[in-house]
């Protein structure tokens, strides 16, 4: 057997630099009169955004702002946003940001669509999900989130102290709008770790998956991408061409996961680390790629020839170094910038939380984690 | 600007060797009772359709099989299907077979969901198609159609005499089930009329596209996987790694040109062809293929570095020799084959109707088009 594979990705996905000048004729399309755009408070105040709002509101579309995302949201940031908004009847929801606005958008739309008030009762597993009733249009400003097209939601749980989340048909947005010039206002930071997310995307998914050639056709093509655009664009956020790149490798990486064979080891975690010590989504999914790739790399064969194959790709003969030193040039943090390293009793906890996700596909052993989470946390940088 | 696309295929597409035997599981899950099964006669005696239709009956599920689908379908006969089962109250319907049983299927089911008796109704240009209400399931038995994800049908209008179809959301349909152990009970002339409508879907929309990188990758992996396993197929059909790549190809093909970039001068011109000769539908589409990449090559230096990147992607160093030679073993039979070689009145009546149709992208002028027709259709075979 070869290949084995389901492929599902509903969502339209438009696209060209400059599209978001032509927002109308989207909004229009599903029919969106009263909008809600869900958004964080850095995005809210850009030129663009403005400019945006002001195309909406021209054609007698009514139009509210809500900037109150928060990063690495929570369940009872969901609720609140949500109750403030229960009583206005929205016939179009648009989420505007990174991975955080995004995935806030999918859960507010579906309590809205739902009129609950908790969405702590879909974090239970096994939940049957409300449909989303409202239309909703994404649009990523990071090159690096994906999650304009994923099925599912990402929320830190505060009283169960864990990353949640829900997969459905219902989370998908109608239409996902891709404007690569809105990098020319990203910093430095947010290029970096959306596009190393991005990286891990392509890796993580390329390295678990066997039997879908078409997920493989992206995460390779999105290597091959990353490796020539990002630093470039983290050199300099006016580079369009380097900007329209690092969106469509990212689009791609997305694609590759999301459409079948899911993510493994650093994603899950990066799902610990993040939310423990407050260190961005991107950089605590790469904090321990390299020591993973060089424990998967030692125990099996097959990981070994799929790493020869992206070394091809992208033109390098050694990943592991490829990677060191693009992370040394955008400047990812090492762990201990976050936190002091950490102590056995902070390992085990860390090692039990993240031995009880599920993880899929290629995975690290017991004893392997342990390796890469001592190699990784507890020694200050180098 | 370099890239500038959409991207849409909302099919669920399942991919797997023997997954027909687990076809329960995916009318279970659309919820399918009373079922109809549209295809044609040859496919309708297979054992293995039998199998199929057993399996179905188990779950004290109605099936009704109509084998009636002709090669090439008319408007009235979409009309005489629907007529019969327009009073059975389907809830489901799965076509299965070549192009002709796929987009029959879809047809039909636009007739039944609608109640309306007139397939022609809908042929006419910018009609609002109605919805398709009852759940669909497509099962492709040829590597070449793609139809099992496209958003349209095509029909053979027999008072116009012309080729005329609709597209519309409610033509796609809901899941696509991929089995390329149905090439087992293919005959050598079907391997290869599909497999040369694979190919000219691959190679077409590769030429016209320039914008949407997604597309491109789909169409570069399908040519490579044609050039390395259409042959293989053709030489015996009981060989299932080339059967699997070949499906795969044939997907990929049609992700290429269906999901944004259209297709383009040879299968404008099979559309003339194939009905007024009754020439199988991918023999037809590549009658003039070579003729019109030279023709393209000679007139504009981007084809030129296109089919450079082609015969890399291939290995091969002349994309047309290549293409001559692999006719050949296929036994592609020459247009004269099929009726005598046409005289200058034959000649201007299909030239006219080629060019009343719309091109998109690349295009051949019309002194072009008409040294093409010459070349390809008023020569005995050499």
């Amino acid at each position: 057997m070869k290949y084995d594979f389901k492929y599902h990705l509903p969502v339209e996905v438009h696209f060209k630099k400059g599209i978001l000048k032509e927002i109308l004729e989207y909004t229009n399309r599903l029919n969106m009169s009263a909008i809600l755009i869900l958004t964080d408070e850095e995005i809210s105040k850009k030129k663009w955004f403005e400019k945006m709002r002001e195309d909406l509101c021209k054609d007698s579309i009514s139009v509210d702002v809500c900037p109150y995302v928060v990063c690495e949201p929570t369940d009872q940031s969901i609720n609140a946003i949500a109750e403030i908004c229960m009583d206005c009847s929205y016939d179009g929801i648009i989420g505007i940001g990174g991975g955080s606005c995004l995935d806030s958008a999918k859960a507010v739309n579906i309590l809205l669509s739902s009129k609950a008030n908790n969405i702590e009762d879909y974090l239970v597993p096994n939940t049957t999900l409300a449909e989303k009733k409202i239309p909703m249009i994404l649009i990523p400003t990071t090159a690096g989130t994906g999650a304009e097209i994923t099925r599912g939601t990402v929320l830190y749980d505060q009283q169960h102290k864990i990353k949640r989340g829900f997969s459905s048909g219902g989370c998908f947005a109608d239409i996902a709008l891709i404007d690569p010039l809105v990098a020319k206002t990203l910093k430095k930071e947010q290029i970096a770790a959306s596009g190393v997310d991005a990286l891990s995307h392509a890796l993580e998914s390329y390295l678990v998956n066997d039997k879908n050639e078409i997920c493989r056709l992206f995460s390779i093509s999105a290597l091959k991408l990353i490796s020539m655009n990002l630093e470039k664009l983290y050199q300099n956020n006016q580079n369009e061409e380097a900007a329209e790149n690092m969106f469509l490798a990212s689009l791609l990486a997305t694609m590759s996961f999301a459409t079948g064979v899911g993510l493994t080891f650093s994603h899950h975690i990066s799902d610990v680390l993040g939310p423990t010590y407050k260190i961005p989504h991107g950089f605590a999914s790469v904090f321990t790629l390299v020591e993973t790739i060089k424990q998967l790399r030692s125990k099996d064969k097959k990981i070994d020839e799929k790493m020869k194959n992206i070394e091809t790709a992208i033109g390098n003969s050694c990943i592991e170094q490829t990677l060191i030193e693009m992370f040394e040039n955008l400047q990812v943090p090492h762990f201990t910038e976050y936190t002091d390293p950490i102590n056995e009793l902070e390992l085990d906890s860390l090692y039990n939380k993240i031995n009880s996700s599920d993880y899929r596909g290629v995975a690290l052993e017991n004893r392997e984690l342990m390796i890469v989470l001592r190699k990784c946390l507890q020694k200050e940088k180098p």
